[in-house]
C-alpha cells in the first residue's frame, strides 16, 4: 500500500552495509585494531586547514542571516563564477557559470541530471564493474540501466559491446574516472573512442546521447597520469562533481552540476535542471560550505596517505600472488577473487579479520573491492592476513 | 526530448521569482530602502547565539574526519535520539528515535515522505491556500492533487468539502499550521475533526490515509494558542520539520521527518522513508549541521521582532479599512485584494513600491501574502504606501 519499491530499497541490507554492520560487532569482541576493515568509501585524511579555516572565518565575521540564508536555488553567483574560472584555467575549457548548478554532493548531481533528462523508458548505459547506486538512481528517474562491461586487466569500456548497447532508446552514458570499485583511469584514447562512437550514434539515430561523467574523484590521481576533461571531447556532456572525497567532506554534502556550453541544448538542459531539483526536495546546496569552496578549488586533503596505501597493498599483494587492477586513482583495489564465488571469498577472508567487498554488486563477478582510505599502519597489519588468506587457497589447490 | 516536465518547472519563472527580479531591478533605481520588498519568506533575524558558538566549537575541537565525515543515511543516532527526547518532553507524546530520519530541510523531509509511500495514481489532499510546491512535490513522487479550501475569515479547512474529496486513492492529507500563506494556527478542534473524519474514511474504504504535518513554521506562534501536535490526535501521521525558520538557517538544509510510532506500519514506513531518500539522492542530511541540533532544540531566533511587525501591519492595515486574516504564527498577514484580480492588485501595489505576492498560485484567488520577516524600520515606513493604496481604492470607487 505503501510504496513498496521504495519499501525494498530502504529495507533491504546492501552488501556493504552487512559488512560494516558484521565488522562494528567484530571490533567490539576482538578490539578495533585487529580488524582490517575495508569496507566503506570513507576519506580518512582530514579536510586541509584552508577548509577548517574558511569555515571559522566565515561563522566569526559574517552576517548570520545571509551567510546562513537561502542562496538562489542554483547556488550563489560569486560561488559557480569560481568554479567556472577554475575549470576553464585547469582544464583548458571554455565552461560558463551561468551552466553551473550546485548540489548536495554527487549523488544529488546525479539524481538531478538524471531525472532532467530522462523520460520513462529511456535507458542509460553503464561499465560493470559500477558504483551499484547508479542503478537505483537510473530506475527511480525512469530509465532502464544498460550493462556494458569493461575488459580485465586494464578495466577500460569494452567499445564493441557499447556499439551494440546504444539504441533508439540510448539517453545517456555514466562514466566514472577515476573509478569505483577499479580504481581505473580511462584513457584520452577510450575517452576520444567512445565520444566518436556517441557522435556517430547520434547521427544514425538522430537522437541525443548524454555523456554524464561522475567524477568524485578526480584528484586522487597517484600519478601523472591525465583524467581527460569530458568537455572537451564530447559536446552533449554533463558533469557530475563532489568535493566529498578531494576535501573529505562526505557528510557535509556539497557539489555541482556542470553542463557543457557546447551541448546543443545546454540552456534547455540547465533548465531541466533547476526543474529537477526542484521536484526532488533541493532547495539549494548546504549555503556555509557554498561559501568555502572558492578558497578551496584545487585543493585536496593530503592524498599521499592513499598514494603509500595503494603502493603498500598493490605491492604485497601482487606479490603474494593475487591478481591486482592497477589503480592510478580514487581509493579502492579491484582484486581477482581466488575462487569464482567472491561472496564466498569476502566470507573466508573474514576468518582473517579482513573485511572486503565482493564484486557482485558492482555489476562484475569474480573479484573483491579493497577500500584503503584506512591508516597506512592498519594496510601494513593487515599484510599478514592477506598472505595466510592466500596460502590458504594455495593448500586446497595442492592439498 | 529532454524531460519536459522538468524543463517546464525550472525554465518558467514563479510569481514570487518574478517580484524578485523586478524588486532587484527597482531597489538598485530608487534605493533599496525606497522598496517595500514583502516578497519572499526569507528570515530577518539572525540565528541564536547558540548556533554560532556550537558551529564554532564543533569546527575548533573535533576531529575533521568524524565531524565532516558521513553519518548514517538516517543521520547521526544521538541527534535523533536528542530530538527524540525534546518531542516527547515538549509535546506530551512518546516517539522513537528510530523513527526519526534526518533530511536536508521541509522540501526534503515532504519529497521523500510523499515518494515512500505514494503509488502513481494517488490522490494527495491539500487545504487552500496552500505552499504552491506541494503540488510540484505530489505530481513528482506520481499522485494527483486534490485542492480543499478553507473558509473566510478563520481560514480552517472546509470539512464538508473534505468529506466530498477522501476516497479510495486518497493516500495522504497535508496539513500546515501555523500556515503559509495565511498565519492562521489550525485549532485543536479543527484537528480533532479531521482526524476523525479520516480514521473514520479508514475504516469506510478499508485503507490508509496519512497525514503528513508540514510544520516549519511550529515555534513561531505569538500568542499562548497550542499549535497541536498531530501524533496525539492521529495515528497514521508523519511529521516534516525543518529548522530553516525557528532558527534562521533556510540555507543550512537541515530537518527531518518523525514517523508516529502509533503508525499501524511505522517500521515499513520508515523503511521506505530510507529507500525513497537514497533514490532521491539524499545521502545524508549536512552532518556538522545535524551535530549542532541537540544544542539548540526548542531555541529560536528572537522571533519578537517578527511579533511587533505583525502587530503594527496588522493594526495599521485594519484601521485604514483592509480586511485581513489575523494571524497567531509564522511570518505572513493574508490581506484581501482591494479588487478581484488579485494580480492586479499587486500590479497596483508596486507604484506605491509595495512588493506582495497576489494569492493565485496558493490556489486561492483574491487576497495577498505580506510576508514579514524584515526590518521593523521597513513595515514602518511601508504603511504610508499601504495607505495610499487603499485611498486609491476608495477614489476609483467613488469616482
Amino acid at each position: 500500500m505503501i510504496n513498496e519499491k521504495a519499501y525494498a530499497l530502504g529495507s533491504k541490507s546492501s552488501v556493504i552495509r552487512e559488512i560494516f554492520e558484521y565488522g562494528k560487532k567484530r571490533k567490539s569482541e576482538i578490539g578495533e585494531e585487529n580488524v582490517f576493515d575495508f569496507s566503506i568509501g570513507n576519506p580518512s585524511v582530514p579536510c586541509p586547514k584552508i577548509v577548517t579555516e574558511s569555515l571559522s572565518e566565515l561563522i566569526n565575521n559574517s552576517d548570520p542571516v545571509s551567510l546562513h540564508g537561502y542562496t538562489s536555488a542554483p547556488g550563489d553567483i560569486n560561488v559557480r563564477k569560481a568554479i567556472a574560472n577554475y575549470v576553464n584555467g585547469t582544464f583548458g575549457v571554455n565552461e560558463k557559470a551561468e551552466n553551473i548548478f550546485l548540489t548536495a554532493g554527487a549523488a544529488a548531481s546525479l539524481t538531478v541530471s538524471l531525472n532532467a533528462i530522462v523520460n520513462e523508458g529511456d535507458e542509460v548505459i553503464v561499465f560493470a564493474p559500477f558504483f551499484p547506486e547508479y542503478r537505483v538512481f537510473a530506475e527511480k528517474a525512469g530509465a532502464a540501466l544498460r550493462v556494458v562491461k569493461c575488459s580485465p586487466p586494464l578495466f577500460q569500456p569494452d567499445l564493441c559491446e557499447l556499439e551494440k548497447a546504444v539504441n533508439e532508446k540510448t539517453k545517456a552514458i555514466i562514466i566514472n574516472s577515476p573509478n569505483n570499485p577499479t580504481g581505473a583511469v580511462m584513457s584520452a584514447d577510450t575517452v576520444e573512442k567512445i565520444s566518436a562512437l556517441l557522435r556517430r550514434k547520434e547521427k544514425e539515430l538522430g537522437s541525443q546521447i548524454f555523456i554524464i561523467s561522475d567524477e568524485p574523484y578526480r584528484e586522487l590521481i597517484y600519478s601523472d597520469k591525465e583524467v581527460p576533461y569530458i568537455t572537451k571531447y564530447y559536446d552533449d556532456s554533463i558533469v557530475c562533481y563532489s568535493f566529498s572525497k578531494s576535501l573529505s567532506l562526505p557528510g557535509e554534502r556539497i557539489g555541482y552540476i556542470l553542463v557543457s556550453d557546447k551541448c546543443k541544448n545546454a540552456r534547455e538542459v540547465y533548465f531541466a535542471i533547476c526543474g529537477a531539483a526542484r521536484s526532488l526536495g533541493f532547495v539549494c546546496a548546504p549555503a556555509l560550505f557554498q561559501y568555502i569552496i572558492p578558497r578551496c578549488l584545487g585543493k585536496t586533503s593530503d592524498i599521499s596517505v592513499y598514494k603509500e596505501n595503494r603502493d603498500i597493498l598493490y605491492n604485497a599483494l601482487t606479490s603474494f600472488g593475487y591478481e591486482v587492477v592497477y589503480p592510478d586513482g580514487a581509493f579502492y583495489l579491484f582484486v581477482k577473487a581466488l575462487e569464482d564465488d567472491d561472496e564466498a571469498f569476502a566470507k573466508k577472508a573474514r576468518k582473517h579479520e579482513l573485511l572486503i567487498v565482493p564484486s557482485k554488486d558492482f555489476g562484475f563477478g569474480g573479484y573483491v573491492r579493497i577500500s584503503y582510505c584506512v591508516s597506512t599502519d592498519t594496510v601494513k597489519r593487515s599484510l599478514d592476513s592477506f598472505k595466510k588468506l592466500y596460502d590458504e587457497y594455495g593448500e586446497t589447490q595442492n592439498g
